[in-house]
């Protein structure tokens, strides 16, 4: 999407220099704006592991690329295959958790295999990766091109007033490509000129929202307010959201949808106050294994200092950590929740727009 | 309660100086502990306006000693009466909205007329003030003597492992005189050997969970988790709380309560997982005129910059002022928020337990 007047995706190939992929440092976002090279498979795991990018789609795609980039390292060395599979383990062993990493290794070891000789592996392993990132990105507009409908058509009852949108955490551009998940069909829609307007739930501890998504919804010009995780109800109550939009982390046959921590909470108030309650994923995100959601995704249990700690610029303009609790308190933190199904009003993909229940959701079925 | 082995109220007559009235400064906490003498009405005005003390029991004792202070300033002074009114009035507007404070002031006022000459007065007002303080924490106290007997209910049926109590905000003895609202039957259980655990919510965007209610639990001694105010739903979906308690800004005739922006979403997902939810209040805190909250308590929107910067300690351990958001981005920042009726299980009062219903509350009205 527009960082001012320019396009961007959240990861490129250099112009004129295919040995470089380009990527934003979301680590500095909102406070800098740092554009960081790949060169080299190490770049590409410290860029996975050191949290330089996130977002599961996006890991993944860096991932495509530093399996390209192992192999433009190692063609010309004597045991180059050797060289490739150490860099991928460790590509693979880049971050714990996320299932588009382990996807996009496997696509882009398969893909090398049938290359002849190594420029042909090389050849083959840039264009795959490519393609991968071109894949990502056309999911995530699909997603857009589904949801502005809905967006639409709230419009059109409103008479042209602002929709308000609600959305935690960030399933922006950043985390994808392009677009985003949850935030495609409000780009979408806003470039064809639908008014909307954006609650940004801060999203503690780690607060994507205030730091990425506000950050994305105002580089490319969209109306938003954040707010703190407490306020989405009360907003709801007093009729001032239309519809929540959130992405997934993983959802499962029945519908049920693990998202980031609090997700939950602001579907039991949509659910009391009747506001459209909407996931938005790509296909890729739904895990057919799984039947139900709740009681069988793990939630991950992450380190208490994101609780006790918070960075964010000082008034000298430096980047500062600063303690919010007392030093003898213990403090607990959950990733992520589910959402069951019964709370959400429909799925938002790249193949179509169906409701959370097993029957419509196998309709998408690779 | 205790700090370490002492006992403290949020406020108190010094020792041997019953001109100075002290507090514990609250805008320090938990980084600081510094205890603020007030000897003068400007004193008394500063504290409330600037929240040296905060939560509006307190804020209704500081007033009343203020009206004592300023007497004791006035009481030589040829236009004592003149003096005495004047700084009433400015005490009376030192907050907007407490309704306690006025309490105070009239309560303090109407006993003031009571005495014959100036040295009375003085007395009366005194005395006055200090019976205040001491009904004040007594009806903490007395809360604490009903809410502990569903705690104690709780643990036998737990066989004796700790009641987990999740809790939003700071309805501590710090907002109070002693014991608190939400806390007093925490604190009466635990002193009593009945085990318990206490989920403390951070409360963005103030943090008074995580700085305040976290301190004062800690110091007394009590076992608590600092969780972010996104994650009390996925503990409840886990069973892992198994009670809510909550103070309360104003409860209406019907049970609807006012009461920090969050506190309805956490009642939301109580519901959902049968919780139990109680809402802890002295029956002064019930509005007696309102006959349903939802739709009839206005709620006060506050500077968006609570929502954009944070204050904490540096490693350097320097008190720093950090902003979180970009720079471009608005922020809303609503204070409260209703949590109808439906959701309360009961009411926890100093008169004693009830539903949240008009029938059983009346029982209670003066």
């Amino acid at each position: 999407m527009k960082i001012g007047e320019k396009h961007f995706q959240s990861i490129w190939v250099k112009e004129n220099d295919p040995s470089t992929i380009q990527v934003i440092d979301q680590r500095y976002l909102p406070f800098q704006f740092i554009i960081k090279d790949l060169k080299s498979p190490e770049d590409a795991i410290y860029a996975i592991s050191e949290m330089v990018v996130r977002g599961a789609p996006l890991i993944g795609v860096t991932a495509a690329f530093g399996v390209y980039l192992a192999v433009l390292k190692y063609k010309k060395s004597k045991n180059a295959e050797i060289g490739i599979q150490e860099s991928v383990n460790k590509i693979r062993d880049s971050r714990p958790t996320a299932v588009n990493l382990a996807t996009a290794v496997d696509i882009m070891l398969k893909a090398i295999q049938c290359g002849q000789n190594m420029d042909e592996k090389l050849q083959i392993s840039f264009d795959t990766a490519v393609r991968f990132m071109e894949v990502e990105a056309l999911a995530s507009k699909n997603i857009g091109i589904f949801g502005k409908d809905i967006l639409e058509l709230i419009a059109k009852k409103k008479n042209g007033s602002p929709v308000n949108i609600l959305t935690h955490c960030n399933a922006g551009w950043l985390a994808t490509v392009d677009y985003g998940t949850a935030t495609a069909p409000i780009y979408m829609a806003h470039d064809q000129g639908v008014p909307v307007h954006v609650w940004v739930d801060e999203t503690r501890p780690r607060n994507q929202g205030a730091r990425l998504t506000a950050w994305e919804l105002g580089k490319h010009g969209i109306s938003h307010s954040i707010i703190v995780d407490n306020a989405g109800g009360h907003l709801m109550q007093m009729g001032k959201v239309d519809i929540v939009i959130v992405g997934s982390d993983r959802t499962a046959l029945n519908g049920d949808t693990a998202n980031k921590i609090g997700t939950y909470l602001k579907a039991l108030a949509a659910k009391d106050n009747s506001v459209p309650f909407y996931v938005a994923l790509p296909v890729s995100s739904i895990d057919w294994t799984l039947q139900e959601g709740l009681n069988n995704i793990p939630i991950e249990e992450r380190s208490e200092d994101e609780v006790h700690f918070m960075d964010g610029l000082t008034t000298q303009g430096k980047v500062e950590q600063i303690r919010l609790t007392p030093e003898r308190s213990n403090a607990v933190n959950y990733g992520f929740d589910v959402t069951p199904a019964k709370l959400i009003t429909g799925l938002i993909t790249d193949k179509g727009v169906c409701k959370a229940n097993k029957q419509e959701i196998k309709r998408f079925a690779p």
